[in-house]
């Protein structure tokens, strides 16, 4: 069969700052999926869109085409409403581990498809493989059961979800395409559309470790993709939240699980526990699960921990084994005695990254004990020698590169400067 | 040995509106030639090019970088100077086969890599082709003996020519990144350059035809060129020559060998002729030839198709064979009397390439005889029922869209309104 559109014009017309059709959008993007459209000619297209933008029009069509290049999943046999969570990522960004068991405890089912780190923040997926024998790839009827049995379920997106997605993001990826609003948009929107989910609360990240260091940016997403949910019949919102300062105390998969673990005992740092009964609460409403338990509660009466205990043993994990720990460790201190005014976030990840926690490529190994734990936040008081970071990694040739991307990362001062950070919450995004 | 850059730091770059290095281009260049940098990759940074620009220092690396990737071929062995015309391309733009032999009869070397046609301009080996016996592809020294016997060579660029330039050719083609005046000035100069010529004319066409419909952005594609040319140590001018009106009164390969020859024997349409004569005296003029034969009289006194008769002969073209007719033609008429006040050059252009002229895709066959006559142009008064076009083909079903594309190609008009039309030299440009 003749095909509809010839590429060549498509891109022509994004290059030329002409809008898409629906048509053209529907067809360059089963195309490209089939192998019709090269490689070099969706590069060329992304490069335009990105560089000419897409209008809201546009960015729906595009995600529609995504998730109807491959299956819609759907969990109405379920006895209780589905609410997910995404959040674009950060350093020390471990909020999905609790959160979800959590929301679980409180009477609402969480269906998480979830992805691996690449670059400077981790992987949930990555995370969780930190646990002996836990395995991230579910069938289909494997995945209803856990979520049916336990609550809740976070697992690999099989191939049939959003192929046209996957596809476009490893090309992205090496084309220097990614950071698109339109592109970034479209595909976080379609994978967690195709999964299925009732409700959607989107955790936007902004700071210097977020991938929008912009907080205008980061709204702008976040609205974006507020819009596409809500358009395709999901109930969503979304918060901007703080990334200039690693989340928690911990940054790398097993020491994200230990501290992960904690706080589902009723412990942990205070801006972990924070944040995740805040996403807990939206998403409960969102979910329209009222008159229950409160996620407080649910963390101090251990029913938050028994919800992660079931969700960890249905997908073959161990939640008594002990966690892998590195064979090497470095400790930096403080220089200087006074305030800790900035911990940079981008910094302290990508030492983490460099130590092993993270991959450079797609299908590397990361290591389950590598990483940073921190000993002090912005706002303490430090004494000259004292402990700030230790770091982890199996492989003592690596602390050398870690401590140069921890250069600067760090300010001390005595002279009763203030501490500056992004409030927690910076913004909160409604449909 | 590792890799000087990754490919997604220097397409970043550019998305972000950066200046490219010296280092960068060098490396990307050279590293898309040997399969290093993706397609992919390359395209989305010739997308970024085409929308973000390049000033003229990166150009200029660009342009080198390109000739850096094969052989400079040099004519020092030569008892004359060299020189070259290089036109961007129009319809019935066949002025080169005139212009070779009678600029070597004046006393220069032309030594000529040229084209094959894509699109609705023809190419010059595709009508050169159409005389029995004629090959485009000589080796080296073939080219040298060719030049050094008849003073002017017309051929294909060899494997071993901009190697890098041919790869990016190919790829702008179908990425729709062919229009970005950084890629086509480099695209062609580079060839040009290391084709080794001492001196060269660039007629760069404007005008509904031409590539470059609008004389600001053909102008500063001439600029741009001659500033190549210039910083290489190339003497080089460009003539911005109009292309709203197809030049002579044929379009199509063996049509214009036989208009040229018409030219060489003293006849011809004025605008052939004008054109060949400006074009060789600045040729000449360039090339530091003086006090030589005149341009005018090499036509009239039969030298200059002495010289090309040996140039056809020596590439083992007969040039006493009769060219190929096509089997099938259709004669158009003028549907009023009136004035001829328009006569559209891409309508034309686009029914020739229709009729079986030029080819869609890269190593199609052309039709040797198919293409259109004129018989009257803009400012020429005509009768209702008056032949305007006859166009020729070998298949009789191209006809139908030929005749679409030229729907509303002729304006006449009786009502005094003037033809509006662009000077034949709208501009001229020196180093």
């Amino acid at each position: 069969m003749a095909e509809l559109f010839a590429a060549v014009e498509i891109i022509a017309a994004k290059r030329d700052k002409h809008e898409l059709t629906n048509d053209q959008i529907d067809w360059v993007v089963d195309a490209y999926t089939r192998g019709v459209v090269a490689d070099e000619q969706m590069s060329a297209l992304l490069m335009a869109i990105l560089l000419n933008g897409m209008n809201s029009r546009e960015i729906s069509r595009w995600t529609d085409a995504m998730i109807n290049s491959g299956e819609r999943m759907e969990w109405s046999a379920l006895d209780r409403p589905t609410v997910d969570k995404h959040s674009t990522g950060g350093v020390g960004d471990k909020i999905t581990l609790p959160l979800a068991p959590l929301v679980a405890a409180c009477g609402a089912a969480v269906p998480q498809l979830s992805g691996r780190g690449l670059g400077h923040t981790g992987g949930t997926l990555d995370k969780l493989e930190s646990i002996p024998g836990w395995r991230a790839s579910l069938s289909n009827a494997e995945m209803l059961k856990v979520l049916q049995d336990t609550g809740a379920v976070i697992c690999a997106a099989g191939a049939g979800l959003a192929p046209a997605d996957k596809k476009l993001y490893a090309l992205r990826d090496v084309t220097a395409t990614v950071e698109a609003i339109p592109l970034i948009a479209s595909s976080i929107m379609s994978k967690k559309i195709a999964e299925g989910t009732g409700a959607l609360v989107l955790d936007v990240k902004t700071g210097s470790g977020a991938f929008m260091s912009d907080p205008e940016r980061a709204r702008t997403l976040a609205r974006t993709m507020v819009e596409l949910g809500t358009r395709a019949g999901v109930k969503t919102l979304a918060l901007v939240t703080a990334m200039d300062v690693p989340l928690g105390l911990t940054a790398g998969n097993a020491l994200e699980v230990r501290e992960s673990v904690e706080v589902l005992a009723g412990g942990g740092p205070a801006d972990i526990v924070e944040l995740t009964v805040i996403l807990a609460r939206e998403m409960l409403q969102a979910a329209g699960v009222k008159n229950t338990l409160d996620p407080v509660d649910a963390l101090k009466n251990g029913q938050a921990m028994d919800h992660w205990r079931r969700m960890i043993s249905a997908q073959g994990g161990n939640p008594d084994a002990p966690l892998p720990l590195a064979t090497e460790n470095h400790v930096v201190v403080a220089e200087q005695d006074g305030e800790l005014i900035a911990m940079d976030a981008m910094k302290v990840g990508v030492a983490a990254w460099r130590l092993g926690a993270g991959r450079s490529r797609q299908g590397e190994k990361v290591q389950a004990g590598a990483g940073i734990e921190m000993h002090a936040k912005p706002g303490e008081m430090v004494k000259a020698g004292q402990k700030i970071f230790t770091l982890h990694t199996d492989e003592s040739d690596r602390f050398e590169r870690a401590l140069e991307a921890l250069d600067g990362a760090l300010r001390i001062s005595n002279t009763g400067e203030k501490v500056e950070r992004l409030p927690l919450i910076v913004d909160r995004i409604e449909g």
